[in-house]
C-alpha cells in the first residue's frame, strides 16, 4: 500500500457515492438509496449501470471509467466475476475507497482465496482501500453519510458505534439498539476482511470524538497484533469495547469455517486477551446493547457494589437469585442507610437490599425518591438500581420516574432505573425519562445485571499493554527428557525435586538408598510423554523395592513402546501428598504466551478448573488467577492440611513463567504437573515441554 | 374445615362478588371495579362502604352484614385491624369465600402470626375459604371473572394459568404474556396463603379443561405434601407445570423472610423435587412465560435434537453458541438432508446446523420453505427452529413467514420460529403468524433456546410418583460409633471395609500384624465425627509401626477433645486408592429423604460437584446421577486406572440409599465417605449417622 493510503475517514465522511449496479430491481440498490436520501445525504451520489437508466431522481453513468469528479466511496453491487474489471476502472479513476457486497470469494475456498487476494492486491497498487467482500457497508448516523444495502430506519444517533464481520447480525445489532432507544454513531460490515478489518474500524472510532463506546462482532481474529494496538487505544482513551465473539462451541467451528473463510481461535484464550486489553466480553446481542448503553450513559463506575430496589418482595427476591447468578454483588447497607430508609418506608417495609419499597410506594410515589435519595447516599453502593416496570403510556409510571430521578440527582452514586421483563422503549417515553434526567433500561433483569457486571469489571480493570518481549534469540537447549527439563529450569531458578538418572538395577537401589525413604521412579525417555499410561512411574517405592521396580519399568515401557529410547529411569525421593498444581505456557499463535493455572494430576483434564491469562503476569495476577480457581480453599488449609505460602507459591509460578519466556522463540508449551505445594516448600516434580518446531 | 367446604371453583368462576371497602378514591377498589368492567363481568357486584355512597354507577350497602343474597366472594380492602369484625358478619350471611388483600400479618412477626391464624380459623368454622392475606386476588380469563386490584388490560385469552405468591410478581408474568401475545386462561395470587395456598390452586388448574399449562412463582414451599400431589396430578394430566422459585441465593432469604413470613428450604433439594414430580424450575419471568408458550402450542416433543436455521451465518454462529450454553443439542443433519438441503440453497450455502439460509432467501424467499420442509423431516430432529427476525410491519417478514409456515406444515417434528433479540408481539401480527400456522417466539435467541431445552427435558420426564415408604416403626438401633454404623450396614447387604476395635497398642500390633499389610487406624468415639481434623486418623501404618500410631492417635485425640469418650482405635487394611465416592442421604423436612452422590474425600466440598435426587431411586436413575458428576471421567478408567463396574455401583448405592430408609425415621443423615471404588470392589471406608432426635 501507498504512504498515501486514504483513511477510514475518507470512508466514512465521503463526500462522492458511486453506487455501482444501481437498478430499482436490486432491492440492495433500493434500500442503498433509500438510506441516503433518509439521513438527507449532502454529498454526490452517481449511479452506475451498464443501460445508462435513471435511478429513481438521478441519472446514471454506465461504467466506473465514465464518472467524471472524485470519488470518495464506490459500493459495488456486481457479481463477484465483475469485480476485478470494475476495481480497475475505479483505479482508473483514482476512487478513494470501493466496498464489495458479493459473497463467492475466501469463505468459498481456494479459488475465493485466489480471487480475494487478486482483487486486494490490485487495489493497493491503486491506493485504494476496500471493505468487505461479503459485507453490507457501513453507517454514520454522526454525520449522515451511509452505504449500506438493507434497510435501516428509526436509529437514534448517539455516540456507540458497531464494527461487525458479520452485516446482518450488525444489521440485528443495530435495530435491537433502536428498539431500546439506545443512540448509535456508526455502523460499519467487515465481512471477510480482505483489506479493512474490525482492528482498522476500532483504530478510527477510538479517535472518533463522536464515539464513546465501541461494539465488536467477531467470528474470527485475522490480526491479533492489530486488534491488540486498537483496543489499547481505545482503553487509553477511556473508551470501553464490549465484544460479541462467536466460536465457544464446537459446532461453531464448522459455521465459520464456511462463513468467513478463517480459523476460529481457542475461545478461552480470547478471552484472556479480552481481559488483558480491557475489552468487555459479552454472550449475546442484548448484553452487548445494554452494556454499552450503561457505560455510555454513566462511564466509569466508582468502588463498591449495587443498591437495588422493587415495589415487591417477590420481585426482590427474584433480583436477589438473579444478581447472585450474574455475579453482581449487593452491598450491604450502612446502618446511617438503613436508619434513613426506615423514615421514608411503612412499618412493615424491611431494609435490606434489594429494598422492598411495598406497595405503599403505589399509593405514595414520593417514597420513591425518598428511597432512592439514600441509595445514591449509601457509601458502599458503586451504584444504584431501581427496578421498576409500568406500561409506558401510564402518567403513574413517568411520575415514579420524575421522583426517582429527584431522588438520584446529584448524589456520589449514579442510579439507573431497570425494567423487569424486556421491553421496547418508545422515543417520547425515551425522552421523558432523560427529560427526569435518568438513565434507563429496557433489557429486563437478567441482561441489565449482566450489564452491570460487565460495566462494574470495566470500570475496575487493570490492562495489560507491556507484551511479552518479542525479539530474542531462539533457545539454544531443547532438553528431551524430564530430568534434563528440571536441571534446566533448576537454573533459572525454579525450584524442582532432585532426581538422579539410573541405568540399571543395582543404581536404582543405591540411588533410593540414598534418599533414605520412599521414593518415585520414572521412565527416562525423549518419545514418553504420558508415562504412567504404559507403567512408566512407579510411586513410594521402599528402598528394598527399588531395583525389583527399575527392571520392570523397563520391561513395562520396552514392552509398550519399542519404538522409543529408554535412556534410564529417574530415582527422586517421594515427597507427601501436599496440594498438587497444574502449571502450563502455552504460546498462542495468535495471542502469544499464554499462562494456565488448575488442580494438577488428573484433575486439570477432569475439572476443567483453570485459570488464563496472557504473559507476562505480576505476582497480584497469579494471585488472583489461583484465587478463581473453585480448587483455592485447599491452598489454605483445608481440613487440618497446611496453608500454602501463597507470595511463595505466586513467586515460583512467576519463575516458571519467566523460564518459559525466555524459551521463546521455539517453545510451544511448557508444562509443570504436579507443581507439589505444602507449606512454604514449593517444588516441581515433574515437566514436560513441546518445542513449535525442530532445533 | 367442615366437609361442605367450597371449591376453588365458587371462587374463580363466582357469580357474586362483594367489594368491601369501595370507594372512588382507592386505587384498588377503582381497578377491581375496571377489571370487572373490562371483562363484562355477567354477575352481581355488589360495593360494601360504611358511609353508603354510591361506587361508580352501582348502589353500596353499609356493612357486609347488609348485604341480601348469596356472596360468592367478597374482596376485603379495608385495613388489617378491620378483617376480623368483616370476617364475622361475612360468616353470617354465609358467604362463601373472601379474599384479604392487606399486608401486616404473617409477614410482619409473631403479632401477625396469631393475628392471621385466628382470622383463618374464624373462617374455617364458617365454612368459608379465605386467599390470602396479603395477596392481589384472581382473574378466571376462561369465564370473564375477576377480582384483582390493579389494572389489567389486553390480555389474551388461552391456556396458560398463573398461580403466584406474590401478586406483583404475578402482574409482572401477566404483562410480559401479554405483550409477548401469549394467552392466559387465569391467574392467581395466594399471598401468605393463612388457607388457600399454590398446591390447591395447582390441583385445580390440573382439573381444568380450560388450562394446559400452569406457571407457578414460588417463594416459600408450606405444605409440600400438597404440592406434590397436585404436581402428580397435573403429570397425569399431562399438564407441563413450569415453577419460578426464588431463594437460590443467600441474600434472598432475607428478603423472603420479611415478605411471606416463612423460612425458604434448601434451594438444591427443590430442583431435586422439580425433576422427581416432573415440574420444570425456570429461572426467570420470561423463561418462564416462554417455556409456557411452547408447550402449550407445540405439547410434549419426541425424541432427538433442534435442527435450526437462519439467513446470516453469524447468526448462526450465535445460535450455536447459545445452544451449548444453555444445554440444548443440534442434532447432525443426515446425509439424505444434506443432500436435499443443497437443492434448496445456493453454491456458496452449506448444510451444517444451524443451516446458513445466506442472504440468497432475501432474494428468493421460497428458500425458506423448502428448507423449513427438509428440516422438519430430518429423522433426528425433534424440533425445527427458524430464527428469523424481521420489523412486524414488513410486508416481506409476512412473505416469508408464510413460506415457513408451508414448510412446517404436517411434518413430522414440528417448527418453531424465533426472534434473536427480545421483541414485543402485537396482536395483529400474533394473528397472522397464526393464519400462516406458525408458532412464533418473540423472546429472543437466549430465553427461547432455554425454553426449547425445557421442553425437550419435560418430554422426556420419568416421574416419581412413588413415594419413600411412610408408615415405619422407629428404628430401634442407633450405632453411635463408625465400626458399630459400619457393622449395621454390612447386615444390611452394604459391601463395608473389615475392621478390629482395639483398646490398647498391643493389640493393635496384633491386628495390623494379621491385616498383612499397611493399615488405616482411626479413633473410635461417639462424640468426634471430624477424625482427621485432630488426628484422629493414620492411615499407611506399618505393622511395626501400630503400636506407637495406637497411642498417638489417643494421645491427640484425649488433648484434642477431653470431653469425648475415646472408646479405641478401628484398625483396617488399607486399600490402594481407587475412585472414591461420596454417598450421602438426608432427610430434607419437607421433601423427604435425598440421596446426594459426589466425588468423596474433601472433593465433595471443595468442588460442589453433586448430583442429587429425592428417594426412592430406580438403578438406572443412579447411573445418570453418576453420569451428571464433572468426575464421571473417574470412573470409566482414567490415565490408566481401573475402571469401575458401574452396574456394581449403582446396586451398592441402592443398598446403602435402602439402608437410610430402613433407619427412618430417626435418621437425619446418613454418609459414606469415602466408598472406594477399584473396578468391582466396592467398599465403604467410613460412614456417619446423624439422628433427628433422642432414642
Amino acid at each position: 500500500m501507498t504512504e498515501a493510503a486514504p483513511s477510514l475517514a475518507t470512508l466514512l465522511r465521503a463526500r462522492s457515492i458511486a453506487l455501482v449496479g444501481a437498478t430499482e430491481r436490486s432491492s440492495w440498490a433500493r434500500s442503498a438509496y433509500e438510506n441516503l436520501r433518509r439521513m438527507d445525504y449532502a454529498g454526490r451520489i452517481v449511479p452506475v449501470n451498464a443501460s445508462g437508466a435513471a435511478f429513481f431522481d438521478l441519472p446514471s453513468v454506465p461504467s466506473c471509467g465514465a464518472i467524471e469528479g472524485e470519488i470518495d466511496v464506490a459500493l459495488l453491487m456486481v457479481p463477484s466475476k465483475a469485480i476485478p474489471g470494475v476495481i480497475g476502472e475505479l483505479a482508473g479513476i483514482r476512487a478513494k475507497n470501493a466496498i464489495l457486497l458479493s459473497s463467492g470469494f475466501a469463505e468459498t475456498g481456494e479459488e475465493g482465496v485466489a480471487l480475494q487476494r487478486d482483487i486486494v492486491e490490485s487495489a493497493r497498487r491503486a491506493g485504494m482501500r476496500l471493505l468487505g467482500p461479503n459485507c453490507l457497508g457501513f453507517v454514520n448516523f454522526t454525520d449522515g453519510v451511509a452505504a449500506w444495502t438493507t434497510a435501516v430506519r428509526d436509529v437514534p444517533r448517539g455516540s456507540i458505534a458497531i464494527v461487525s464481520q458479520s452485516g446482518a447480525t450488525a444489521s440485528y445489532i443495530c435495530r435491537y439498539a433502536a428498539q431500546q432507544q439506545v443512540g448509535l454513531s456508526a455502523m460499519v460490515s467487515t465481512g471477510n476482511e480482505g483489506d479493512l478489518g474490525v482492528a482498522d474500524a476500532l483504530d478510527h472510532f477510538a479517535a472518533d470524538p463522536a464515539t464513546k463506546v465501541i461494539i465488536l462482532f467477531i467470528e474470527a481474529v485475522r490480526d491479533a497484533a492489530a486488534l491488540r494496538r486498537a483496543a489499547l487505544s481505545a482503553s487509553r482513551n477511556g473508551k470501553p469495547v464490549v465484544v460479541l465473539k462467536v466460536g465457544s462451541s464446537e459446532a461453531t467451528a464448522k459455521v465459520a469455517q464456511a462463513h468467513t473463510g478463517s480459523i476460529v481461535g481457542d475461545d478461552r484464550v480470547f478471552s484472556a486477551a479480552c481481559r488483558a486489553l480491557g475489552m468487555i466480553r459479552v454472550r449475546s446481542v442484548e448484553e452487548a446493547v445494554a452494556t454499552a448503553a450503561l457505560l455510555d450513559s454513566l462511564g466509569p463506575l466508582g468502588e463498591g457494589g449495587l443498591a437495588a430496589m422493587a415495589i415487591s418482595g417477590g420481585i426482590c427476591e427474584v433480583v436477589a437469585d438473579a444478581a447472585e447468578t450474574h455475579g453482581v454483588e449487593l452491598c450491604a447497607f450502612s446502618d446511617a442507610t438503613r436508619a434513613a430508609l426506615a423514615s421514608h418506608l411503612p412499618d412493615f417495609g424491611t431494609s435490606h437490599n434489594p429494598l422492598d419499597l411495598t406497595g405503599a410506594a403505589v399509593l405514595k410515589p414520593d417514597i420513591f425518591e425518598g428511597a432512592a435519595r439514600e441509595l445514591v447516599a449509601e457509601p458502599s453502593a458503586a451504584l444504584a438500581a431501581a427496578i421498576f416496570d409500568m406500561p409506558e403510556e401510564d402518567a403513574f409510571g413517568l411520575k415514579v420516574i420524575g421522583h426517582i430521578g429527584h431522588g438520584f440527582a446529584g448524589a456520589r452514586a449514579p442510579g439507573v432505573v431497570m425494567s423487569i421483563a424486556p421491553k421496547p422503549v418508545s422515543p417520547e417515553y425515551r425522552a421523558q425519562v432523560r427529560e427526569a434526567g435518568v438513565t434507563f433500561l429496557g433489557c429486563g433483569l437478567d441482561v441489565g445485571l449482566q450489564a452491570i457486571r460487565n460495566a462494574f469489571a470495566w470500570s475496575r480493570r487493570r490492562v495489560q499493554d507491556e507484551t511479552a518481549p518479542k525479539h530474542r534469540a531462539p533457545a539454544t537447549e531443547r532438553p528431551a527428557t524430564e530430568p534434563a527439563l528440571l536441571q534446566n529450569l533448576a537454573r533459572r531458578g525454579v525450584s524442582v525435586v532432585p532426581g538422579e538418572v539410573v541405568t540399571d538395577s543395582a543404581s536404582a537401589a543405591a540411588a533410593a538408598r540414598q534418599a533414605g525413604g520412599p521414593v518415585a521412579m520414572k521412565i527416562v525417555s525423549p518419545q514418553i510423554a504420558h508415562k504412567s499410561d504404559i507403567g512408566g512411574v512407579r510411586l513410594n517405592v521402599a528402598g528394598v523395592e527399588a531395583a525389583e521396580a527399575f527392571d520392570r519399568i523397563i520391561a513395562d515401557c520396552a514392552a509398550a513402546r519399542p519404538d522409543a529410547t529408554l535412556e534410564g529411569v529417574v530415582v527422586s525421593p517421594m515427597r507427601e501428598r501436599g496440594v498438587e498444581l497444574f502449571v502450563g505456557v502455552t504460546v498462542d499463535p495468535q495471542w502469544g504466551p499464554t499462562l494456565a493455572l488448575g488442580l494438577g494430576g488428573v484433575w486439570i483434564e477432569l475439572l476443567k478448573d483453570t485459570s488464563l491469562r496472557l504473559l507476562p503476569v505480576s505476582p497480584a495476577d497469579i494471585v488472583e488467577m489461583l484465587g478463581e480457581l473453585k480448587a483455592a480453599r485447599l491452598l489454605h488449609g483445608y481440613r487440618g492440611s497446611e496453608a500454602v505460602d501463597i507470595a511463595r507459591l505466586a513467586d515460583e509460578i512467576g519463575r516458571i513463567a519467566d523460564a518459559a519466556l525466555d524459551m521463546m522463540p521455539g517453545l510451544q508449551t511448557l508444562e509443570i504437573n504436579p507443581l507439589s505445594c505444602r507449606g512454604g516448600r514449593i517444588e516441581a516434580l515433574d515437566a514436560l515441554a513441546e518445542w513449535s518446531d525442530p532445533c
